[in-house]
């Protein structure tokens, strides 16, 4: 079986899903933790390399304050979460912001005495394409990604690591976000395997 | 309704189809012409301001010297057909490589004496993602894009402008470029109708 080396994941439809269980938007932002963790695992169990999580970015921080708190905080959790498993992990955004939670600063430098057979785990947050490329390629720690996996049905990047993408076979859930299942994981894998791989030749 | 302001087009398969029909893969290329020239129409017809095609890359050029001879003279040809519609024409690409076909060179200015409520049409040529880049964004007189269409199957950029690309709608048709029917185009326009643009917000 071929396994993409690298999967990016975009967990869209947390405030979709909210409002159809008739609960404030911002609330959905806690029920993608868990999922976090079981597409984590299972992304491990396939002896993937590396994962990048699309956290929030700069674009989400137009939002109204309460969601802006919910994915701040979200986030913060999820790193810690992930934190507890066996993978090297590195959070990377605009720092110099204050909407970067001061929580995650210490996640934004990977321990270079980290055993290097670990998977390797990326986590956006704050992130902005356009502070990545005007920056001279901020993001340049993270490898070229093989396949996106985004849930919540849209077709898109929204600004999500445009250099890292440029060869990366898109994958569309049409569940929300914290409907996951590990059968979503799968099925993108199985549709993987009729990918041909050819970086653009 | 909702028409997208510019439209990227990734007109793949063409070697496929020529496969699929026997033909030599570098015989594919010509039978993309006129899906070009109909899909250019019927992109007029809807209103839609920009029209971007995806011709060829400078990572197609490691591939069979017939192949490279062939696509080079259907991109020629391409230019040159759209040269004779009521459009803004600009070719953008790598014209320090000697894959770069001398007679588009003419073709990598706009003309800005041109009247301003002419279609624009780029044509990429030789374009390279990373060459944009490095370069300090040579495609920048390239639009945002609101929807990409791909031929052929395949759900990726395959390098096509990161930059323009990050909010862009992808829409996938799996029938083969030179298959093109205006169909394809309108089926992407009523599915474009249910995404809605958030600009990463």
């Amino acid at each position: 079986m071929r396994i993409p080396r690298h999967i990016g994941i975009i967990p869209d439809g947390n405030r979709r899903w909210a409002k159809d269980k008739s609960m404030d938007k911002s609330d959905g932002y806690q029920h993608g933790l868990n999922p976090g963790l079981e597409v984590l695992k299972e992304a491990m169990r396939y002896g993937v390399e590396e994962v990048t999580y699309y956290g929030f970015t700069v674009d989400n921080c137009r939002r109204p304050k309460e969601q802006i708190k919910a994915f701040q905080q979200a986030c913060t959790d999820a790193v810690k979460l992930i934190e507890n498993e066996a993978v090297s992990l590195l959070v990377v955004g605009n720092t110099d912001s204050k909407f970067f939670p001061e929580e995650l600063l210490p996640y934004t430098k990977r321990n270079i005495e980290e055993d290097s057979s670990k998977m390797k785990v990326n986590f956006l947050v704050n992130y902005g394409w356009d502070w990545d490329l005007r920056n001279g390629f901020c993001s340049k720690a993270i490898s070229r990604i093989d396949m996106i996996i985004r849930w919540g049905g849209m077709c898109r990047l929204s600004g999500f690591l445009p250099v890292q993408s440029v060869y990366a076979d898109f994958y569309v859930v049409n569940d929300l976000w914290p409907d996951y299942k590990n059968e979503h994981f799968e099925e993108a894998i199985k549709w993987y395997q009729k990918q041909d791989v050819t970086l653009g030749g």
